[in-house]
């Protein structure tokens, strides 16, 4: 049955983008539905995306940030205010147009996200010193009209969240900026186990009506590049176009600093495609909905001292905040391995009657596959610091694949060998000019990632054209 | 400043509709937008919907309900399916008809509830009598495009949650319907302190497309019905529309049995318009986001001994699991205990230097207004049994405001009286036919809300035609 099980699953070296589809669907985590570009995130994907909203949000809130709701939509003439933001995304939203069987006066698209909402908003409550920082948050979802789309990495509807703050002075929402960049930096490496390069866009790649977009750049598998999550700094552009001023404390009238920042169920992404396996999911044990299965091997219905087994399993992990799960299906042990692997519970331990005898369990560690003996008595112990050890592992195992395919090159020669031969991330010296941005992906298919954080100083000349460079940027293809 | 705050506030008995609008504003619950109809939960508002959410999410889960996402978006050929859901739902949905600037050949509207979409999902993803039950349930906002609306109460955009299950036998489904009622009505008894009386809809008030529906009903404070959830059976109505089937355990294809039940923002309308007063907001202490509110009587960054005071019985209350705040700002007192009034706090406590040279703070209880002197040991300890009595007393007070605006009517006679003289519900024997009904409408601008749960045995000949009664039927004004 395992082989039966696995052979569904199409190899991640022979094809990865198909490989990717079938584990989506075959670990439960999506359907799709008949409309085009729209999926369903199905209970055991749902559950990953509620764990991660649940630490997310913890940190929002220790930061002192407060959730709303605003609406979704916005009429057109909203949208309209800020003129490089509606450039940017009036291609792809979705327009409503009539209300029951009445054409509205002016039609509204569902948001593709609320920069323009939220200003009409701190335009009303914004008056004085007195009232900023604001730091909102709101859990929504969102729509861009995408012609082409993947579970995931590029939906028509998007489940997110996006923070929106407004500050009395630059340096405090450039902070905010960069506080929630590392929040999302944390999250991802510590709960994702995700080896993240942080940087900055460059003009080009930068979000529609900010003057800074910091982002989260993850390497996937294939050595294709994922933005993970973008935090901006707007300055006053909004502010200024939206006319929100406030007292300050020299009771003069000022134009307050503002941010946004956002991440989306494409982490969901980001973990198959990083960790999964010709197996199915691996998930790391911090965001794991399930950490532990329990596969009886036989009939625990008919099988007293089997059933009992694995219900103390379970009762101790419970009592240990591990979130467990015991296998009374009537499937053979192998279909339930395959099962277990397919969903990629971090650790599945099989508890046999002759096993039992010997006072012994197996337990299995899914990112690997290695089998530990240990003794009943020691299960409860062994199990949270194998989780850890696991959580671990996969982070080091992630990173050193993700070192092996990030490169530098020194010239457009050294560029263009590179690019042509191997998947992965290029760092150059870069002149800072768009041009080169747009040579580089026209002549080889990829688009600037970040100017890193750290280490970006030049080096160099510009790889693409010769001249003086300003940073260094990474340059890789994205899905 | 008191009289100040309080005279911004209209008056509950002059003018209830106007009373609610300003408390909705001044408590900071909601804003408007410039787009009719739409509004802004601000994060005061949305922390009470984010307590109810919590509540019932793990009484959900308890029950072995799952959460998942279901897209936004519904085709109009998948509304079309089941003949009386689009009929009741389609002239009130919005339209999408452009993605970009490019038409869509087919017009997707919002959904407005998701039954269609479900019942798509469960067309591919239930084939065995093991797949069943199926208990899902998802948390989002629906769009149904109102004419006229009221924050909370009726409005286009409407957060709420929609569970949706299918069983393997009608019993079971009808004992589902049932058990989520019940969790509603707890909770909203428990929780919310509402009186709320439980029954079925009759067949004309019943959900589009449901066999039967049943519904929580609440009395406001001015005698007005809000429906405060609904729970549906809809036995295989939708699955057969859908053609939906499972093997059962003799391998025989058969039908699954299907429900829906939701709960909605407008609870939050209910709490201000059961509780709330000339002063603003009074909130349940187990659904209120912040139970305790410390204001210092003086300026604590130059008194030592008072900051340390406040700080004190916050450490302490928050060890309690106390959800505390301490106004610091530099209003003067008044206005801080009228702002205090305003957004609700059940308890606030008011500390004082004098008070402290005598050892003892005052509680006041937001519900009472009463004054309660304690020393400063007996504080901690005071709290929580005062936040229980604060919760209880403001149930039984509900309940006995309720009770003196139920009536009972023998005969059409009594039954236009009380309609005209006096606002409540008017309990009535009924005959079962839906021209009685229509024509309290018309006379009376009363609605029937629902035959009881309890006590709906006829003990005489229908109030409106005087032919044979089915049952007991209650009628009222509604929202």
């Amino acid at each position: 049955m395992v082989e039966i099980q696995n052979k569904s699953i199409i190899s991640r070296d022979e094809n990865f983008a198909d490989w990717y589809t079938s584990i989506v669907k075959k670990a439960d985590l999506v359907d799709y539905t008949n409309m085009k570009g729209s999926m369903i995130i199905r209970p055991y994907g749902y559950a990953i995306w509620e764990n991660m909203q649940s630490v997310l949000d913890r940190e929002f809130k220790r930061y002192g940030h407060e959730n709303l709701q605003m609406p979704m939509f916005i009429p057109e003439s909203l949208l309209n205010v800020e003129k490089e933001h509606v450039e940017g995304f009036a291609p792809e939203v979705a327009w409503v147009t009539h209300g029951g069987s009445e054409e509205l006066e002016e039609r509204i698209c569902v948001r593709p996200t609320s920069e323009t909402l939220f200003c009409e908003h701190y335009k009303k409550i914004i008056k004085s010193y007195r009232d900023l920082p604001k730091l909102y948050n709101q859990w929504c979802t969102i729509v861009r009209w995408e012609k082409t789309t993947r579970p995931f990495l590029r939906t028509r509807e998007i489940l997110w969240q996006e923070g929106h703050t407004m500050h009395a002075s630059a340096k405090e929402a450039i902070e905010e900026t960069l506080r929630m960049l590392h929040v999302y930096e944390d999250f991802q490496r510590n709960y994702l186990a995700l080896p993240v390069i942080v940087g900055e866009k460059t003009d080009k790649e930068k979000f529609a009506g900010a003057e800074k977009t910091y982002t989260i750049e993850a390497m996937m598998y294939d050595g294709v590049a994922l933005q993970n999550g973008t935090s901006h700094y707007f300055g006053t552009h909004f502010a200024k176009a939206f006319g929100i001023e406030f007292l300050n404390k020299e009771n003069k009238l000022e134009t307050p600093y503002q941010t946004s920042w956002g991440v989306t169920t494409r982490m969901i992404g980001s973990i198959i495609m990083t960790h999964g396996d010709d197996r199915g999911l691996v998930l790391p044990p911090k965001i794991a909905p399930i950490k532990v299965i329990i596969i009886p091997i036989g009939n625990t219905s008919k099988n007293e001292e089997l059933k009992s087994a694995c219900d103390n399993i379970k009762e101790e992990l419970l009592k240990n905040d591990i979130t467990v799960k015991v296998d009374e299906t009537d499937k053979t042990p192998g279909f339930k391995f395959a099962e277990a692997e397919v969903k990629g519970y971090p650790i599945r331990i099989e508890v046999g009657p002759r096993d039992l005898e010997r006072g012994i369990v197996t337990l299995v560690r899914r990112d690997t596959l290695e089998k530990i003996e240990v003794t009943l008595e020691n299960v409860i112990d062994t199990i949270p610091t194998l989780l850890d050890q696991i959580q671990k592992d996969m982070y080091d195992r992630a990173l050193a694949r993700r070192n092996t395919m990030l490169y530098t090159a020194n010239n457009y020669e050294e560029m263009t060998k590179i690019a042509k031969e191997k998947p992965g991330f290029i760092l150059v010296n870069w002149c800072g000019n768009v041009d080169c941005e747009n040579k580089v992906k026209e002549d080889l298919g990829l688009k600037s990632r970040c100017i890193p954080l750290e280490g970006h100083e030049p080096d160099g000349p510009c790889a693409i054209c010769g001249s003086d460079a300003k940073c260094k940027l990474y340059f890789g293809k994205q899905y």
